[in-house]
């Protein structure tokens, strides 16, 4: 099932998942394609962005940002085509960096709409590498992980994303960086592709103690993406005045309960206090907005030097969405998770 | 039994404590004065401070500073007078803060010490408001905790040497502050005294609720001096973008296993992440001994403008050290410490 002109099919969250999410969680229903009144335009997704923190909006749990209601449309951002047009800031053809989520059509008066360069060559970039994930380990690392050459820095997730991005950037500033990723493949890409010094996978059970060897001088930033058994092995590793940027924490966002005891949070507040380590959580454009134009100068500048590098994992079809989500949390993506809607 | 010109006193570690630390870990033993030889000189102390961080010290565990050995003197910061000199730069009965101990007497060739002034109307006052608990207090609140006026900012053992400081600062800066302290006696100190909004009894087993009560618009900025359940009753509370110096956890200090489960370190980490929260520990001379001067200047102002109040906590005699510091870990002693060695 492809999109069409007349039909706008959009997924939307049927039930609150209970632990992993599944398929019965989403429903895809078609509905009319809206038509622009006076003042507003028609946007046509071309790419979706699938997130981590998607599976936050699928709970009521509070958190930064609203839940989605049970039978809505499921918000994301997207990279989408002006379809028709009676604003008089955008033209049909025009591509834009929006926020209409897991749909085919959206109605939009242009607020938070981001022109794209008709240039780029790769529009699907704006959610990745030029976008959110990439100013996300841009900032997370460079202002709260604050490294300097010759420390180490670890990352997990070290393929995806910001996990590659992160590592990359570390490089460029001089930095041992060591990445974490699940399964022989990506570890191999992580250093022969981005350039890592190393890279552990998650699933060996000596994973404590490769990534100890890994870190002969112990960590200095640890980019912090999944929290679980990876943040287990790191925290005896961190050297004094380590910083741990807080951007995603993967493993636990299926979680239905606490782990089992015994309450280890003592053992971490003592660790910041001994080690006088610096751990700091952060929402990308609520806390870092008005410094997009840096990043986008600098990660511009690195893409066309070629020294960042950046992977996508591209899936077709809006209906597909749910599964490759549901993979997303199971680690099964390779890079950049997107879902191309339509062809263009 | 007094301090004598004849013979040194010395409080030695007996034993490691197992949990709570016992008399008999203490040992009260008596050595010969020693002799300053060229390019040294005798330090007869009168002040002694008793601080939490000793608790540390006792104990074998990895840490930011070394333990004190099977048969060693405890270490501490003292007060004393310079009681004969071989070096050019002191003279009989100088005032100097040093690091000499749970003892009598002790040699120094100079490295370290701080002349003080010798018209100081408390020369003891270099142990608390003057010296590290107050340094301490200056630098964790303003450049950790960075409260703005009109925020809310907590701080436990809000009658001790740190927890009183860093109210009154947060006052000065135009903060809503609320104490937590162990009885009544000491929450209306922290109102009444100290000037604090509101304070808490941690006694109370309504303690989240009541601190709920006096936080009506969240916590901004925790001031973290104890840890246990008193952080729990906190986290729940703070805002978006709050700020967590990590300055002690004196409720965990004795314990000897972590406590039952369930694990709640992920939900310390999503609550970071979620609401973007910093957490950072901290030691003020390895972190901040390059900006001493410009505390001692806000600081000594400030008392002389009777803007800070300061309260000690008097014990006489070196051979009561053992039990005041015992009881400085359960939350016996009012205000700042201080073991008077000698008469002066």
């Amino acid at each position: 099932m492809t999109q069409t002109t007349t039909l706008n099919r959009q997924v939307q969250l049927a039930a609150r998942p209970v632990g992993t999410p599944t398929a019965a969680d989403f429903h895809l229903a078609t509905t009319a394609v809206p038509v622009a009144g006076p003042g507003q335009l028609l946007l046509r997704t071309v790419y979706l962005s699938l997130d981590p923190y998607m599976r936050g909006r699928m709970s009521d749990a509070a958190s930064y940002a609203a839940s989605v209601a049970i039978g809505a449309t499921m918000v994301g951002a997207t990279v989408c085509r002006v379809q028709s047009s009676q604003h008089a800031g955008f033209a049909v053809g025009d591509w834009v960096l929006a926020y209409t989520g897991w749909q085919d059509y959206a109605l939009s008066d242009g607020t938070g709409l981001t022109k794209l360069d008709p240039g780029l060559a790769r529009p699907s970039y704006a959610l990745g590498v030029l976008g959110m994930p990439g100013f996300t380990a841009y900032m997370g690392l460079l202002d709260i992980g604050a490294p300097k050459a010759g420390e180490t820095v670890v990352v997990a997730a070290a393929t995806g994303a910001v996990g590659s991005v992160v590592g990359q950037i570390a490089k460029l500033k001089g930095c041992r960086v060591v990445g974490i990723a699940g399964g022989a493949d990506k570890c191999r890409s992580a250093v022969q592709e981005l350039g890592f010094d190393a890279c552990i996978d998650h699933h060996n059970p000596d994973l404590a103690a490769l990534l100890a060897a890994a870190c002969p001088k112990g960590i200095d930033v640890y980019f912090e993406n999944v929290g679980g058994k990876v943040f287990d092995a790191v925290l005896p590793l961190l050297n004094t005045a380590a910083r741990v940027p807080v951007c995603g924490l993967i493993a636990q966002y299926n979680a239905t309960a606490l782990p089992e005891g015994p309450d280890r949070s003592p053992l971490l507040m003592r660790t910041l206090l001994t080690k006088r380590i610096r751990m700091q959580g952060f929402i990308i454009f609520d806390d870092y907005g008005h410094r997009y134009p840096e990043f986008a100068k600098d990660m511009s500048q690195w893409l066309a030097n070629g020294q960042i590098k950046f992977r996508e994992d591209i899936v077709n079809g809006l209906e597909n969405a749910p599964q490759a989500f549901i993979g997303l949390l199971e680690g099964k993506n390779f890079g950049k998770l997107i879902v191309r809607v339509a062809n263009d």
